[in-house]
């Protein structure tokens, strides 16, 4: 059998951690994990990346700079604050959070896109997730449908037969436990990962922002202690 | 009437610059100017997109960085050869030519989709062209209509009613020179453009690329010179 592969969209975050062990592990992809330093507050999620790219065994690892910071409009690339100790309810009612980044994925899923097309893969993983989320528009199944479907037009592989791009989002439908449960299956050690909105400048998770607050309910619910390490005054994990 | 803003993608190249003027002086958009230091070979296009956002009157203009060049795949962003004295039979024949950046349309696109939300705005002006241009598959107006779709889906407005972006390609069924034609019309000095894809150092255009021999055949059908300054070995303009 000949080698597929695959980019795999990779935040550092346990999600696209999961995505990268399955494409990787499960899915025997050859895997091109790509991160962006899009203007983010921080270079924890960076780091993170690399070590997950390194632990999983991606055959490269790609670090995009693109200046986001300048469009503005989101608390993860301005000084606007992030916020925190808000309830899961509460999230739902208020719609689309601060910390939404406008068209992050699209432009994230474009850049991964142009790299797909130049290895000659056909295949592009994101670890996007529309149970356990935090409400943002470019999360729904419908959206990467429409992304899909934009994609075959976009590129050679939509003047040519045969080679139609697929994105696919193995995650979409699982809570998070569930996602927590698949990756210790696959052997991923969390530590390598962060998820936090706001860390502490050492890069410590603060445990009560969505994303923080998300993924320990995540691990409340396996039944296991979340391996990273929390700031004190969250009182969890 | 409530002032209406637009997000205008803009190289400094004719086109852009004359869709540039359409939203301004004829639909009278207050318009925001998008530029990209995607890796270009040169420099001489983003001072031109100053020089033609300033003339024409944008409200203001942001040029973003990305680092499109660790990607590659095309002549404009790495060393490969630009092709010159290309016939424009033999460009059809040869299909989507080496100057092809992957997924550039879509890339630019998602970036002015994110502005726009961010701006409020609902209307993304792009200067593609389906007639007159270089064979790439992101300019033809099947990819416009998906990629407007999926921005539908990949915001904030795609949750609320009322707000849907609209993509406008006022080019797109124009030839070269229909387009000259209609700039001149809005008083737009095409010495401010540049068009070419391989200009000599000093930024002079080279008379002989894919990008120059539309231009240099679109003012030979409108009849007079084009008023840029060409290589002296092209013979032309």
């Amino acid at each position: 059998m000949s080698i597929q592969r695959a980019v795999v969209l990779l935040s550092g975050g346990l999600d696209s951690a999961t995505v990268l062990a399955i494409a990787r592990r499960v899915e025997d992809y050859e895997c091109h994990a790509l991160s962006f330093r899009y203007g983010q507050r921080h270079e924890r999620e960076i780091e993170s990346a690399k070590t997950v790219a390194r632990e999983l065994g991606a055959r490269q690892h790609l670090i995009l700079d693109i200046s986001l910071g300048k469009i503005g409009g989101s608390a993860l690339t301005t000084d606007l604050d992030v916020p925190h100790h808000r309830a899961l309810a509460e999230k739902v009612e208020l719609g689309i959070p601060v910390t939404y980044v406008p068209a992050r994925n699209t432009i994230f899923l474009s850049c991964a896109l142009a790299w797909a097309e130049v290895l000659g893969a056909a295949d592009i993983f994101i670890g996007v997730n529309a149970i356990d989320y935090s409400g943002y528009p470019d999360c729904r199944p419908e959206f990467i449908a429409a992304f899909e479907k934009m994609a075959n037009l976009a590129t050679r592989a939509g003047t040519e037969k045969g080679s139609r791009f697929r994105i696919h989002t193995p995650l979409s439908r699982m809570t998070k436990a569930e996602i927590i449960r698949r990756g210790l299956e696959l052997s991923i050690d969390y530590t390598w990962t962060h998820s936090c909105y706001d860390p502490l400048p050492a890069g410590t998770a603060c445990g009560t922002c969505d994303a923080c607050l998300l993924r320990l309910k995540g691990f409340m619910e396996v039944g296991i202690p979340d391996p990273i390490e929390y700031a004190k005054r969250s009182g969890k994990s």
